[in-house]
């Protein structure tokens, strides 16, 4: 990690940069695709990065992921029905298997070569489904974000599904919105602090992979704290990091510190977002709480709806500043402060992956 | 006739085709504009091959076709009032007559030459309203399609109309659907056949003007042949038969042989399908059957209710399939199989009617 | 004013017209805004010549206009909170004064130069909030429409708002709907003639700000002159006179006379029509009447109600008529009758309002 300090530099960094209503994707990635519970035996659509995708499950429970579209007529697969191991098309009856492969032709004995569609390697860890829509050559499983940081797979700690909320807007514009907490005390006011997220000192980490903004709240008294203000009896210095791992993953770190005592072993509220574009116009956002087991206990469906409720109005806001850029078009102005210094960081990095995957692939094109 | 056998020839054929959901649309053709009952005093607004059209009936009961848009400003003539021969125009009062002339402009005297719409040329014939959108001098009533052939205005059949639906798809796609009923066992399971429609065997005989393909089910147990069973008491031989006659009408025969004795009249159940471009992304599908009188009486509310909802499994299907292209663009894939080539031969025929009237008009306009 | 009465002058105009459905709009004019009533404390969004405006009263009630973006991150200022003088962004919790000026940034304390929005010249006056949205330094107070004429803020007239609606259509289609009367008998039939308002003759004048169509009704039998024939106490002669400001006013204005004893004072119905676009494909009717004080009294709400019906006949024959130019594109037919005179010039008139602003940009833009 790389401390960053140098305002100058920052805004030297921001004249290059796209519009982040039309920040384009890198496809070289792992992105959340959906939560395990959502695919079963019958075929879910699901768009991701511009493509139609099908999932299902084979009779031993894999889940599969294959392009969306039959390559005979263009009938979504989605439309046909699982038949064993095969996904077979609701049109004509053509069927598919895992790997892509078209089985069978109910209407010929040959299958052309070209009839197959792809399919795009998956992994699923904890509850979530992971995608790699790139070249699955390079789908590295050694990429994957590391679940015990997003608090996942630990035994200290219980990790719950909350939703995943769809926003008409670029999924720039979401991580933008993560990396700025200021935007806490005025979009969600009550909710999270006590007023004071804006102007709390904050510094800003990053590498090429990760860009991290911390703010400290000492004897904090937002809502988040109670629990653990309890648990210690006593004050409570809380530490909110958010962190972007380019490009579909950001986390949200709260750490509770015992204000007395700071060597006993700190609490925790971790959320990870999914972060996942469904095309350049809009995204999936998959959020996910992570708990200390001796403070908080899983919400309630009552919880849940509040926190759905606060997530609106995220949603509303990026919404609306998403049609704003559309207005206006790609060089809409953008006036940046300080605390933007995390988001343009963010921005930049993604903006690098795309650039470097478009070398890759001309590079490719010429071998 | 001749009849195609080469798959090559066809594969050759497909390699110029365009993309199937962005086909244009022959001008000089009959089109099914509406269905007779649709038409009356009451000004009828509908949109055809990219045009706006109104219609209705004059005082002696003769059905009117004029461009639907007012020269004057502009306005929508559905929006008027037919007074006596004449529709008036809802904004200005200006009048026009079944040739297209205007004959009354309230605030003054003269009319200036300009003032005027188009009237189509239509024919009246069963209950079907034919419309001739292109150049009316070219407008010949022998070129309508022979309505006997469709099992209409015969004294041994009985015709009845179905309905209408409008369908979100180039009408090119629905030619498709109905040239390849492969489609039946998958897209209509339990309705139509015994789930051995995709793999009867097939044979395609076309020309310039018509495409049939036929199947053939010796003794069939489809619900369609149950009536014909009982009627023959004994086992029936059936034939499939799906005819496009292009641009506008696709003809589906199903005729029943008594197994036994051949040589006995067969039954029929006839559905002459009217299909209009409303616009190159939408079309209207005519539906109508005609039954031998032996066999089949009326259809019911509501087995045409039952009906209703078959044919909007193609209608969801094909809006699924148009989307999934325009959003591919005119390049998209398609891997296509022997079961396509009367489509794809559908699909040359409308292009090449495209062709040579832009040839025509581009020499009329030389001239 | 001139006097214009030859036609072939008429068309030789109309030759160089733009396309009624696609007119741009002149921004360094007078464009009503508002009824004061719609503006408080609480932020009021309305989108102007295609740009977002938020309204606001500051402490001591004064209306402001701010640009409706948040220069920060897009956000619109709608959604934010007016606190003191000041509008606060509802998502990062950046603070603008009236002036545009950017006061409070919770997260540092310098205010970068950029950070501010445009503040729109207003003039709030009778019950019209009007706004200027072009060049601030040109806003000549001297220009706003003369309220006096419009039967405002006279003794012995009372205005009153009717409604203010929205439609979707260019609002010089609107212009021309208002200067040719001879819809009234057609689109309106038994509101406000008796069947005579095409065949009237008519007059018109015009010269570069104003457009003046007069109809003249002796013995005048319509719903309007009935409360005039009932002070008068016998037969009424009615004006009827349209007039367009160009480019965003429109004032109607019923005059009774006694036709026994022309000598009289006569007694008016005039409505003021505030005509502004919102973008260059829909538009907002603020529609207003006032009333000489002997004859007519307020309307009730249902009248309004029967108003807005009426209006509505407008609304949806407009809205059809834009849809049809959009669909056949700029070069869509029009052909022209002499009671298009006045739109005509109306039409040509905001164009060379335009053409002018063009001009003095180019040039400003060379100094």
């Amino acid at each position: 990690m790389v401390s960053v300090t140098s305002v100058s530099a920052v805004r030297s960094v921001a004249s290059q940069l796209v519009c982040p209503a039309m920040q384009g994707h890198p496809c070289n990635a792992w992105y959340v695709a959906a939560f395990s519970r959502e695919v079963g035996r019958a075929p879910f659509p699901r768009r991701i990065l511009g493509q139609d995708v099908v999932f299902y499950r084979t009779d031993d429970g894999k889940a599969v992921a294959l392009e969306g579209r039959c390559p005979h007529r263009g009938m979504p697969l989605s439309k046909g029905e699982v038949v064993g191991d095969t996904l077979r098309c609701g049109y004509h009856g053509f069927s598919f298997e895992a790997t892509g492969a078209c089985v069978h032709i109910p209407s010929q004995q040959s299958i052309p070569s070209k009839m197959k569609v792809r399919s795009y390697p998956l992994i699923e860890k904890w509850e979530w489904i992971w995608i790699w829509m790139g070249d699955p050559q390079r789908a590295d499983p050694a990429q994957l974000p590391n679940h015990q940081d997003m608090g996942l797979e630990r035994s200290d700690m219980t990790g719950q599904i909350g939703f995943m909320m769809e926003i008409q807007c670029n999924y720039q514009l979401l991580h933008e919105n993560l990396l700025d907490t200021s935007h806490i005390t005025y979009l969600h006011p009550g909710s999270f602090d006590t007023g004071n997220s804006a102007t709390a000192t904050f510094r800003v980490e990053a590498d090429e992979k990760a860009i991290r903004l911390t703010r400290e709240f000492p004897d904090d008294h937002s809502p988040l704290s109670e629990a653990a203000r309890r648990y210690f009896d006593g004050p409570v210095n809380r530490l909110l990091i958010t962190e972007t791992f380019v490009p579909g993953l950001n986390v949200i770190k709260n750490i509770f510190y015992d204000a007395k005592r700071p060597e006993r072993p700190p609490q925790a509220l971790i959320s990870p977002f999914g972060i996942t574009p469904k095309d350049d116009r809009s995204c999936y956002h998959f959020i996910v709480s992570s708990m200390t087991n001796e403070t908080f206990r899983q919400r309630t469906d009552e919880e849940r709806k509040r926190l759905w409720d606060i997530f609106a109005q995220d949603r509303d806001a990026l919404e609306a500043i998403q049609r704003g850029f559309e207005d206006l078009g790609p060089d809409a102005a953008e006036v940046r402060v300080r605390a933007d210094e995390a988001g343009l960081r963010c921005r930049r990095a993604i903006s690098e992956l795309i650039r470097q995957e478009q070398l890759q692939d001309s590079s490719a094109a010429v071998r």
